[in-house]
């Protein structure tokens, strides 16, 4: 890797050319609340209609690309990304504050779901095609030749979390999907961490140039402004937009996606509190095993995960009384770790400081206070059923280590704490064998609440395969149907076509006879195997 | 089948209730412009609530029931239709205008399609299961035991459609698909026609109480306000909504369902014109059998499908004028028939007199005069590649025996008329083999525009199979992702659960070890067969 592939320049990154802006901003060093060189030029509306006019060019050819043309460039997105090395982990750390073993491990989760997606291109898993015998002799009408494929929607904009500067930014899930889908994509950086952006946008945009692919496969605007990500998802070439981040911020777009003259589907992960259910019998056996695990996946991170478990729901008994004292010693002990920006340090205080003058919980314990600047000083509250049943703001996320335990009076007001709880990404049983009958009862409503169901693990890791479901009811995603982890996630970006008695030398290669491409196939509603890989 | 199976009240029916209510309409013959007897209630906001409250109470123990469970219901309702014997054509007839052997023939696609969707829900595609092994040695942390299923969303508003009184309406195709999903649905009858709503409503309630499901699995609320409607999509326990009309009333009900506190999606099918590309061999080997086939499908059933084809784009030759002479001479010939409602037929006369006074297009022809109340006037007209592109209004739907013929100067004015139209169910290709150039190069335009792609036949007729997609682009639909018809639509209301680590004994079934539905899975990213059925 040459010094230029790793060099900063604070260009915008449109196709293959690196603009500038007028104006510009630049990343923040969490730990030293001191800004970090260089400046980063601030992209705007003119940006993103160049953009989405190269996106939109490239988008037949890139949509025409066989399976493994596409896994291919995937792949070679992955090992540039490998390629860049240990500068890629120092800059991320330096713009989020998240330590080095942390990233390494995001790095290694981001290129290896490139290859899983790369892996399920080949599979057919983007052209899911379908074939249905014509029937010429069918009474009273003959039955046509019909033949189904998936193509992508179009380009895609993706708006990159600050929380997973690599596995959930500009390359990350939802580009992984969108392009592995056969659309363009067009990534709104995260202002948090604009260093990494460039470097990875660097490396996938030498993919696309070694790929031989379209320039417009690939561009990244990066910017502070609200006006930024409002162009790009009101532009008539955009087909469909992920983003993952507040509650408010994927609202705002889906509702300009929803006003547009054609709308467009917005999937937006914003919002979890991850109830975790503590059962009677596994609280009895392990209730200090229990509360380790509890405080070590609510401090990872400085609680910084979608999935982090904010809320605890037990039964009132010994058993719990002893988890807290366990909970409460563990988390008094945890060291305050800094926080990805200033502005989350800042929410994060404020929603612990709701809490504690919310007079609708306790303080049970705080962390240690002696981290420096937008350290995340854990929080642990308690409250009991009827208490969080009557005061919504108790379920409202507060991002970081923050965690509410409810006290249940008995079984019923257990199970009306899990119906009165929001959409989930996950919820969580410990459960021992004699809990199997109240979990019974329970699964039904998590089912409707939640994207994961967990037993005896926290739902902090989310792994990166077929099975995997990160997605859940409003208002965990704005869209319940799919998920944004695992190549389920593909399925976001891809739109059926049929053809009907066309002629076999203007088929698909997908749809066409003898099955060039070796996908499985459904032929008469019988899966067929594809050639093995 | 008793007399009572086949009487009509004119009641609501909520679960297993009648209910009335203070106002109410009849049904109008469209062929004698005449109310018909019995009164039906007008149903409201109240009976909205009541519905609800059902539909949400069966949906727990609706979404549990095995594949076979299921399937069985689906075919009891087919079964329960079949049993209403003649009345139900004779009574679908007097409210549509429709001929007996037109409904006769719906009603088998009716009853084959629930039929299909049992085959369906039998292979496992409501469940389509996913599971992944864990991996407990694998480094640096272990991989867990993750399992995938699918569930119905909750309740399901479906909205049936005026053209086709059985195949889209009570028991039509988004039922079918909703209720395959496991999702409880609460009907919004077409107030055209009342009687054939509750002939078939009853039949499914039938079949509900014969399989031992809860009532609030279906109900059937019929009336002619917006109010209802409006209060059906914005009722938050309705997750997702099935609709067939009109433009205007798609975006309505889209606006309302983004609007909630908790949104979601609206499936609506609405505008189509169906462009028809009579490419140049075609038209000079054929022009005079082209025409026959194209005014065949033009007028069928007074025009008024979905797919009808209300376009026709073509080069300049002498093949197009020997089309169109041929096509006027037909459409001169061809019968007035009777439409659906006298609102249908009043914007008929309309949309066809505003194109006659546009100034944009000239009148080729127009059909016989010689209808009864409300019948169309078939009309077909005329205009250059440049006019069409520059005049928005003469894309606009006409729903009826209406087509527009587009003269284009030379291949890139054709293919820039065709970049030109708006998104569509179908695109037809009239080709021979000395077309295929062309064709290739229309094709992924084409593609980009349209859900189904046919060569050398007409777009009415929709089969009912596992490749077909009755879909497409904005506005053709509100999701692009999806169809409407065929078993691909049952994805249209179901979402993915993840189950991680959970003890075998709490495992849903589709999931479980040892596979004892027998379903197609997928297993570590390989298809395994099921069972045989």
């Amino acid at each position: 890797m040459n010094a230029n592939a790793t060099s900063l320049t604070g260009a915008i990154l449109i196709g293959a050319r690196d603009l500038a802006a007028d104006r510009s901003f630049r990343a923040v060093d969490p730990a030293r609340d001191s800004a970090i060189e260089p400046a980063f030029a601030e992209a705007g509306p003119a940006h993103v209609a160049e953009a989405a006019a190269l996106a939109a060019a490239a988008f037949p050819a890139y949509r025409a690309t066989a399976p493994e043309a596409r896994a291919a460039f995937l792949e070679a997105i992955a090992s540039e990304i490998e390629a860049l090395g240990d500068v890629l982990v120092e800059r991320a750390g330096l713009e989020s504050g998240l330590p080095a073993a942390r990233l390494t491990g995001e790095r290694a989760r981001t290129t290896g779901q490139l290859r899983l997606f790369a892996s399920w291109v080949r599979a057919g898993g983007a052209d899911e095609p379908r074939l249905d015998s014509p029937q010429p002799e069918r009474k009273p009408l003959p039955r046509a030749d019909l033949r189904l494929r998936h193509i992508g929607v179009g380009p895609v904009a993706v708006f990159g979390a600050s929380n997973f500067p690599l596995a959930f930014s500009v390359a990350g899930g939802d580009t992984a999907s969108a392009l592995a889908a056969g659309c363009p994509v067009i990534v709104k950086g995260h202002p948090a961490h604009p260093g990494t952006s460039e470097l990875v946008g660097r490396a996938i945009r030498r993919a696309v140039a070694a790929c031989g692919l379209p320039e417009g496969v690939f561009s990244l605007l990066t910017g502070t402004s609200h006006e930024l990500g409002s162009a790009l998802v009101a532009d008539p070439r955009i087909a469909a937009v992920g983003f993952t981040g507040s509650r408010a911020g994927g609202l705002a777009l889906a509702r300009i996606a929803a006003g547009r003259e054609v709308p467009i589907p917005v999937y937006a992960e914003m919002s979890s509190i991850n109830p975790v259910f503590l059962l009677p019998e596994a609280l009895a056996s392990r209730a200090e095993a229990l509360a380790a695990g509890f405080v070590g996946s609510l401090t990872l991170g400085a609680g910084q995960f979608c999935t982090n478990p904010g809320l605890v729901i037990a039964l009132d008994s010994p058993g719990l009384d002893r988890f807290l004292a366990a909970a409460s010693a563990a988390l008094g002990g945890a060291p305050a770790a800094t926080m990805l920006t200033p502005g989350i340090a800042r929410a994060y205080a404020g929603g612990v400081a709701a809490l504690e003058e919310s007079g609708a919980a306790q303080t049970l314990a705080r962390g240690r206070a002696d981290g420096g600047a937008n350290a995340c000083r854990p929080a642990l509250f308690v409250t009991d059923g009827a208490a969080f049943r009557a005061t919504p703001a108790l379920a409202r996320e507060v991002f970081g280590a923050s965690a509410l335990v409810v006290r249940c009076a008995d079984v019923e007001d257990l199970l009306a704490v899990a119906r009165a709880v929001e959409g989930q990404l996950t919820a969580t049983l410990q459960l021992d064998e004699g809990d199997h009958a109240l979990a019974a009862a329970l699964l039904p409503v998590l089912e409707e609440k939640a994207g994961r169901i967990l037993a005896n693990g926290w739902p902090t890791g989310v792994e990166v395969c077929h099975a995997m479901v990160h997605g859940g009811p409003f208002p965990a995603t704005s869209d319940v149907r799919t998920t944004s982890v695992g190549t389920l996630a593909i399925r976001r970006f891809l739109r059926p076509v049929c053809y009907q008695d066309l002629p076999a030398a203007l088929l698909p290669a997908a749809v066409a006879d003898g099955n060039p491409l070796g996908l499985p196939r459904l032929v008469d509603g019988a899966a067929q195997p594809g050639a093995a890989p």
